[in-house]
């Protein structure tokens, strides 16, 4: 059995490793942090884990952590920077569901989450953890960055069409996010009475996830001639549900002899966790709610030049705490799959 | 690896019933029906399972339905009262999620349910499938009538009372149900306009599920002195969300000397499906999302003689497609929380 | 026109009020205070108000309020008492939305809300807000103690039968509210990912409104042979929704001679705000929204003992803002009616 | 008092009508048809009517239709075309919130709504009633065609630009929508449990809403150098909630001279229905539920080319009723806003 780890587990994405890990054969969740529950058992917090998960909250140790095989991150960002660097050097593995090392760039860091990188050295070493473009790095790494929930959806939307240099001019991504994307912070803005019944773009000047989605695009385009020079507008919106997240992207592909369905199938077949759907398809966010799934379309409506994209997954799965147990198990050698086989839960 | 067939598999608890034995480690479905989806995958009216349950709808066929060791009956009510009796002949178990076989007096069901019964002598044979109340029969049984939503909410709460005989007087439950409990019909009522951002009640006058509590009541307190002799009175009510039951139970209990905490802790032990919370608690519906635990609490309100039980359920899960399988693990000798095993959806 | 101040203005129930006097013919909203939102205009906070209420926060100060004909507190509890005896010594009349006025028993302030009432000698000053009960001593009040949202849609349920002594044993209020009750406060517990998709009891060992309910009921009965002396048994539950309030009360009613839906409609026949719906009728809180209308119905399920009356309101307007408006009407001898004609909003 | 009649007013533009009607200060609706209703008093289907509206269905007649002053169709596509002519020969004036005269061109109906159009000698004749950009016209006009929710959100949105001939290059359109913009058609694809808690774009190879854009955006344009060439992407989604479009679309502004902001400003300047937000707003839907406004703002993300313009509707008042209204008002020489007044509902 692995043991693992969670660093920082009362928010959504750890509260999402527990009900996932409380059924992965393989791995056994030894400790999990709360400087603020400590003491506290985690099913008092997350009820539906009684019976399920008797583990109690601890203060974070690195000596207790040590004792792991793996540990999760799913601080707030900026705190993982801070205990990775010690944890690696006792030979324990990593993933870091914040944007502590998303960037390879520690300006852009800096500039984006608007403090200096503690450990700016490490980012070359960190493998970013988007499996379907990163998986041999991923089975060799010690320290995964676990990939945000909108450049998940965004980037495995644009994958076929990037790696192939197929995209002309500008790249607009339309994102929409269900509210535990905001977290499980007491705040006004995130209250019932505040987002439901109720639909908004936020952060249209400039959101964190548009240097990463922007990174990642042009690693899948490296190899391309037409190596992608366009703008990148990243809009995201806040949806009235609690998960889910819906990616529609609009590019130019000029090259209308691409037979778009096959070039997405083909990639993608055998991916585990990336479902293209029949031409003609919209894919719904609860067709992927609670599982580790991207499901996507292609579109070339009316025939013109746009092509549009659909993407989606949970942002708690896919987007965080799946695509962490995802990493994990590529990372230690296990079944990619490993408890992440769970259909999704509909209606 | 026991075969199971499912009779009209196209609404919510026949998809309920895909999505958990999707991952049951003992059960494989080799054959689903439905009149009018027969030919289609299961995924294309559920994309949630592509890729988990690959598996087509097909007409209807005794001969087909004989194959399997067990039948899932998860049709309107009226329908498996016709087809039980062959299969049970041909010596294949069933579990009727329908109301068919729940009430013991055939004129009960004719006057609730409005049609003559099909097999009026298969009504004592059949086993009510609250393994709670009833698992060694259940073990043996070849016919289960799983209890409806509601009567599995109410009961379970109103267990250790009924069976001391503590109960005087009246009983009031005050049930709430979410909308997956109206089925997948297309009608005006369970409209998203017409439902969300509201709250009523319905079926004031006489609900369906009204006798089956009765009769389940009068069996728990058999072997009582005061075998109750009050009103039960039940009033559902519709909640603005997917899934979950809530009952709130109102009953007298003039012996204050009784430990109710400890008399449900008691009692429900060694249940595996059912998790007596600390004392003062109050259960919410989502700490059963998508698993099949009943969660429940009992209060007595400004210490007097009012006893107040809150229970909760998933109606599609403890309260039809997961009750359903734990039946059937019981019936067919398997460990009975086989596949049922993953904690609650949160958030 | 009426010139009118709202202290503490920031909360659904003060922004209510805005929404509602901003078309009433007869009003003008001269001042409104907030000690944290000093300065910037009503519209930043709540942007359906821009064009419509073009007002900004003030800091609180007496004599600013003094120069206003009628004063609304929409603060919390144990804030208006420190101020109304000042102003109503001006000559401005008040209506307090919160509970600081309601009970006219000191100790039982004390015993429920925490701390010492701060001008106990003007409990038996403040008439109780209810126009359907005390309209007469409403038209004369110089300070009127708004009900609450519970005790509101509870106590227009029970005044046709408390009046005339029918009700004999305990009475049950099984009651639900949207979360617009819990206010506008920065807390997990009110986030749309902790409530929605949920439904929970709280309070079950006792609520504040308690107390406020049974010293109504207690005056509706005062006047009756059998005035009540059974248990009273209050429990409130949270909805998923924005608003609304549905009480489900059960009385136990042994004289089957009386005509109840007769009794209902002709105690309300002249309320412009109490619709008593056909026999048989399940009201919705939808039917009611955004409006200041309590609708209900009368049951007698099965024939027996036991009546059931559904009544349902907007716990922001009848239950609140409406109510408030309601009451300044009377006590300023306008148009009881007068802004608060609009029809529901359905969908 | 204008005499208005409703044509198909079971549905919830037509009980939205209603709403809006039952307060406006100078209108009276004499009649409502229905042939599925016919008889029942309106507020049986819509209980939030009660007492405010005591209208009945009746069946359609035309000679009853024609004694009102202006007829409101709020029937399904293609049924005002066959009715239309003879009101408009008795004198009475009529808003169609249907499609049936929304495109000037008869090809372009039959391509997209699959019918031949009844009355194509009619198309010239009525005007697009977006009061924003035809105000004069609909003065003088005896039959509006009401836009559509989603060209209303849209274009609004894009006015300013496309008549100063801003725009270069393609225009997406990235639109999403509550559900009532579906109806109140029994069908499963809008059940709260098909629909909550998801979310999905839909109709991406072609909506019907395109052309109807595509005419509006030409018009506006038809005075500048650079009338409009490039490719018109819409993608319309579905939000889980009742009320509210939110229109983002994408236009790239090369010339960064444009003070886009003022020019936004000054163009609404003087039109009660459109609110411009401050620079750097996002408009949340809810600030414009149940009300006649379009709020909306204009961004350039990171100082690129690429222009992002948010606007926000209530679908069923300004994307319908509400519209239809302001035209009904402007027609008949009214206050613009009659009846309009109030403000959103928060929340």
């Amino acid at each position: 059995m692995i043991k693992a780890g969670i660093v920082g587990g009362t928010g959504y994405t750890g509260a999402e490793l527990l009900r996932l890990l409380a059924v992965h054969p393989e791995v056994e969740v030894t400790v999990i942090t709360s400087r603020k529950e400590a003491g506290k058992p985690v099913s008092e917090l997350y009820p539906g884990l009684r019976g399920k998960m008797d583990i109690a909250y601890s203060q974070p140790d690195d000596d207790v952590l040590a004792t792991c095989d793996l540990v999760f991150f799913a601080t707030p960002n900026g705190i993982a920077m801070n205990s990775v660097p010690k944890l690696l050097e006792k030979g324990v593995k990593v993933v870091d569901l914040a944007a502590d090392f998303r960037l390879s760039n520690a300006e852009d860091w800096k500039q984006w989450y608007g403090i200096d990188h503690a450990c700016p050295e490490m980012l070359a070493e960190a493998v970013y953890g988007l499996p379907e473009m990163n998986r041999e790095q991923i089975q060799s790494a010690q320290l995964v960055a676990n990939p945000g929930c909108y450049p998940t959806a965004a980037q495995l939307g644009l994958l076929p069409l990037m790696e192939k240099g197929l995209v002309e001019g500008n790249i607009i991504i339309d994102a929409k996010s269900g509210v535990s994307g905001a977290g499980r912070e007491a705040k006004v803005a995130s209250l019932l009475c505040e987002v439901s019944e109720s639909f908004k773009a936020y952060g249209v000047p400039g959101h964190r996830h548009l240097p990463e989605i922007r990174q990642g695009l042009g690693r899948m385009a490296v190899n391309t001639a037409g190596a992608f020079g366009g703008e990148l507008v990243f809009v995201p919106h806040l949806v009235p549900m609690i998960r889910g997240i819906h990616a529609t992207s609009y590019v130019s592909v000029k090259d209308h002899s691409i037979d778009l369905q096959a070039l997405y199938e083909n990639r993608f077949r055998d991916e585990p966790f990336v479902d293209v759907l029949p031409a003609g398809s919209h894919p719904e966010t609860r067709s992927v709610k609670s599982c580790n799934q991207c499901r996507l379309s292609v579109h070339r409506p009316q025939g013109g030049d746009t092509v549009v994209i659909l993407s989606v997954i949970d942002n708690l799965v896919k987007g965080a705490a799946g695509q962490a147990i995802q990493n994990m198990n590529i990372m230690c050698g296990l079944n990619e799959t490993a408890g992440l086989e769970a259909p999704a839960l509909m209606p």
